[in-house]
């Protein structure tokens, strides 16, 4: 069965009810399966995680693009991750028999009808940008580059959206592509000195020298005494979660800190948890080994 | 759907022919998936683990009874695990919506049928033993106590076979019961002293004071340097395995001798590599974030 894929990030992580909308628009689908929806107070942001039949996958989207543009408004909302819009990034992944170039073909399809229909200036990114400068969704919008800057800047340079109007309204700018598996993980240390953690965030990310498949930032947390270190693992196989985690360890050593948590936004596939559960345990299961069927009361 | 899964033990660890035949035999049954298929050469025992739907559990396991009776001769048989017969253990393991006293009511049926139509004396056990000394696996068949012991004690005291008749011929006898959901992992050492091996066992397992849901015996690989610990967790979710791991790898560092591997025989569930996982990493995830679908290449 063809299936893609869909994690949109919201610029809403405290209103309960507008999440629940959400929700609902993934049950109005048929067959579309809601894997997980997690709500960031601090970052104001949620994310919903989605399996979706291919043919389903542009009402789907679209759905949750208007209904978050009704819902969230780009005017008052605050939250200090980059941020574009109500709907901020709709990101679109092949899963097993769908390929790149479907969800391209798809996300190009959606962008137009977002531009059209909802009148939200939308940008194309990762393998469905248009321009080179637009695949890496860091050229695009980043800490110093957010809805505020974006307000002024459309319409000129790099920000001549690729579908819609070049004007910011309430529901604020929208992201659109289609790009690889990625696994997005959070590491805590235990310090209040956010020096520490951009040391650690730069001796592990691809663009330093650290690991060629990880890009992280680091971010002080209103928890008193916690540093978070940020990460996307854009290739899980040649970067296993095991070896990311014992060098952020390693590291933090050097400054008499240590991980006190770590977490994962989103879903993890099972082969990067075998992968890790081998390391850890020295044993060698594959996932035909792993039971879906778990026993009873035991 | 009502599940169970049969985790067979068949004494031939070295003959791929007589494994094919009891695949074959899987195969063969509407519904039945073969999860495993393990085979031990220094054993000599193959374990293959079935999830089979609750109307077929007594025409597959049966009828893998019966091809194994006819294909593996314990009069010549030799191997140093503790065994019975050809068919050395059936255990039926309730899944998901069947209930423990369906599985001990189908291996009842299962036994009387065996004991029959095919004329292997069948001892009942776990769940399904008929008297209070068979619950337990050990004092039923041990390291003691094997076939060999088995031909001249057999109707005598507690070995009068529950269903079948009093003769042990080529095929041996059987034990068949329902019991609750294991794990089967061992741990290898880097020592050649058994001494060793057996103080690691015995500071571990429930009988002497160890983990309550942990049974574990020490082997002498013939692998230079390498003892194994042989476990069956009983209760992973009391007693996790990285907590077993970790246990047998602060004993063994005593010694001066570290873990060099482990191994899960036959299936883990989720829910388990979920948890040691989360101890590792620190992480929290549930199954419900577990995602089956893997991206294609990346």
């Amino acid at each position: 069965m063809k299936l893609v894929e869909l994690i949109p990030n919201f610029s809403d992580g405290r209103n309960k009810v507008v999440i629940d909308l959400l929700e609902k628009d993934v049950k109005s689908v048929p067959d579309a399966k809601l894997l997980d929806s997690e709500m960031d107070y601090d970052h104001n942001r949620s994310v919903i995680t989605v399996v979706c039949p291919i043919d389903n996958v542009i009402d789907l989207a679209f759905n949750m693009i208007k209904t978050a543009g009704e819902n969230i408004d780009m005017n008052v909302q605050t939250g200090f991750h980059p941020r574009f819009g109500a709907t901020d990034i709709m990101p679109l992944v092949p899963l097993e028999d769908t390929s790149m170039e479907e969800c391209i073909e798809l996300s190009q399809e959606l962008g137009k009808k977002v531009g059209k229909e909802l009148g939200i200036p939308v940008f194309m990114y990762a393998y469905s940008a248009k321009t080179p400068e637009r695949k890496n969704l860091e050229n695009i919008r980043n800490k110093k580059f957010q809805i505020e800057e974006l307000r002024s800047a459309i319409g000129t340079g790099n920000y001549i959206p690729d579908y819609g109007p070049e004007v910011i309204g309430r529901a604020g700018a929208t992201i659109i592509g289609a790009r690889d598996f990625l696994i997005a993980y959070n590491i805590y240390l235990n310090t209040d000195d956010i020096k520490i953690g951009r040391k650690i965030a730069s001796a592990i990310r691809a663009r330093d020298g650290g690991f060629a498949c990880v890009k992280s930032l680091a971010f002080k947390m209103p928890e008193k005494n916690i540093v978070q270190i940020s990460m996307n693992i854009v290739n899980y196989r040649k970067n296993p979660v095991y070896r990311i985690f014992e060098a952020v360890k390693t590291e933090a050593k050097g400054f008499g800190v240590y991980p006190v948590r770590s977490e994962f936004i989103g879903m993890v596939p099972q082969e990067a948890l075998v992968d890790s559960f081998n390391h850890y345990l020295m044993s060698g299961i594959k996932n035909k080994n792993v039971l879906d069927y778990a026993p009873g009361k035991i």
